[in-house]
């Protein structure tokens, strides 16, 4: 019987790891059913709302590109996903809050506080934190539950994401240097996408050339994803983007365009994706998904 | 060689498992010497801010009682009882956030946001509940990694803790009955405390037998607990809490003494505390500190 050929394009493949995303979310929300009803709105209001699900597409190539097949393997790189997911999620009610970024519009809808008030916001923020550890315990193969538990709360916490967040606030009132500024991006955003590789990896059992190749791949694609982030809140529209833009510059936010102009910051981010190409050399044609992936964060207009 | 015998007088039990816990926490403190120190500085403020560590010790006596002496049994139960109290501190943190119950005083001093700030506030809970995580996922062991994982993380969720806030807020509006008072009260409160017992005795390598009856003595301290707070929060001044009294009549908070009075409120809380004790008896000697904790719980003063 021949096997279909799954495509290695990158919106093809976003939308096919979204799509079995969604499926298990479905089945994680009827583990829910004892919860508040209100709060669970609050959380699939955000979880729900779209996005590209960039993370989980990349624990889930990661798991692929390092040969990662069994239903094993499958199970714990979905729970992964998933939980980064969540987390992912989780950083950007929270990041919206009147208190952080008091941002009204998030994917082209009102942010969660607008619609379920800031402390119900808050508290289904807290909430996806805990689930994103309850799905990894539960669904992510029990050999492999305490490395990825660890993974994702180190890259989520005060080393990771949540302490990129901390030196954001306090980065606002002063001038950056770059190499200051690349050190707040690759805890704030690189973390995280750093660490959906590692999973996907940790999924499929990788050896350690595999698992050095997608982390070397990951801390690359995060600096190139954070640049063109930046590159694209000054030259796109809020229509484009779902959310407010130019919103850095008029905070004093501290950007790549900000310290090295536009035309700089998109040569970095050039450079940033052919590193994360090179990191792959190793694996093979089976990392072409991971390929499509960094051109597009790079080539992406939204 | 002949052991020293160990008090289980609560007072002494509370104070020495808290010096070990304090002592624990500066080991943890020096692995996170790569976050942002303003963010620490919030975290810690709250985290070494005192209290009487009585989730901890819950989780240390569970694990005694249940004749956890090996060396895994020791280190499973520290972290679990060292994850358990990065998880409570997280949800006083936020709990006291204005768009929450916008309390200014805990523990005596000023309350997080007061000192940091809203949005290191607001950073500092959601990091104690990665680290609650990281925490177990380092240093229990690991076979028990997952379901210890599970259980604090449905304990924290919106099952659990974070749900019971979530009803809590909606119920501010409307009265609610006995029944409906104490779901509220066993998810918000019961929850992590009955959790505290059920990681103790995992540490332990329980029987089901022992995890069976500390899991129905948590349930029990839990509302006698969560009864005692309401009592307190009419009876007590500002000065024994350490935070503001007399908020809950102010806030149309529903109470047990509000529905049922204060002295049935009191006689109620001895109920439990009697059906707390008499879920220890296949346990023995060793459960000595559980006793004389529960009394403590229901006898204490602020």
């Amino acid at each position: 019987m021949a096997q279909v050929k799954e495509s290695t394009d990158a919106l093809d493949l976003l939308r096919r790891h979204g799509q079995r995303l969604h499926e298990y979310f479905l089945v994680i929300r009827g583990r829910h059913e004892a919860a508040p009803p209100r709060l669970m709105e609050a959380i699939e209001y955000s979880l729900l709302a779209g996005g590209k699900r960039l993370r989980p597409a990349l624990v889930l190539e990661c798991c692929h590109a390092c040969r990662g097949k069994s239903a094993s393997s499958q199970a714990s790189a979905l729970a992964a996903a998933a939980a980064m997911e969540f987390i992912h999620t989780f950083s950007l009610v929270h990041d919206d809050l009147p208190a952080m970024d008091d941002d009204d519009l998030r994917r082209g809808r009102p942010t969660n506080h607008k619609v379920f008030g800031e402390a119900m916001a808050i508290l289904a923020g807290d909430a996806m934190v805990t689930m994103a550890f309850e799905i990894l315990a539960s669904d992510a193969d029990s050999t492999v539950v305490a490395a990825m538990v660890k993974e994702l709360a180190h890259a989520s916490g005060p080393e990771g994401m949540i302490g990129g967040q901390g030196l954001d606030i306090d980065g606002e009132k002063q001038s950056l240097t770059l190499p200051e500024l690349q050190h707040v991006h690759r805890m704030k955003t690189g973390a995280l996408l750093t660490a959906s590789c590692r999973l996907g990896a940790m999924a499929a059992g990788a050896s350690s050339e595999q698992l050095s190749a997608v982390s070397e791949y990951g801390r690359h694609l995060g600096l190139a994803f954070q640049i063109i982030d930046d590159v694209l809140d000054v030259t796109s529209t809020p229509e484009q983007m779902g959310k407010a833009t130019n919103k850095d510059a008029a905070k004093g936010k501290n950007t790549y365009p900000v310290l090295m102009g536009l035309e700089a910051s998109q040569r970095e981010a050039h450079h940033q994706l052919q590193l994360a190409l090179d990191a792959l050399k190793g694996l093979g044609l089976a990392a072409q998904g991971l390929r499509n992936l960094a051109r597009f964060v790079v080539e992406r207009d939204a």
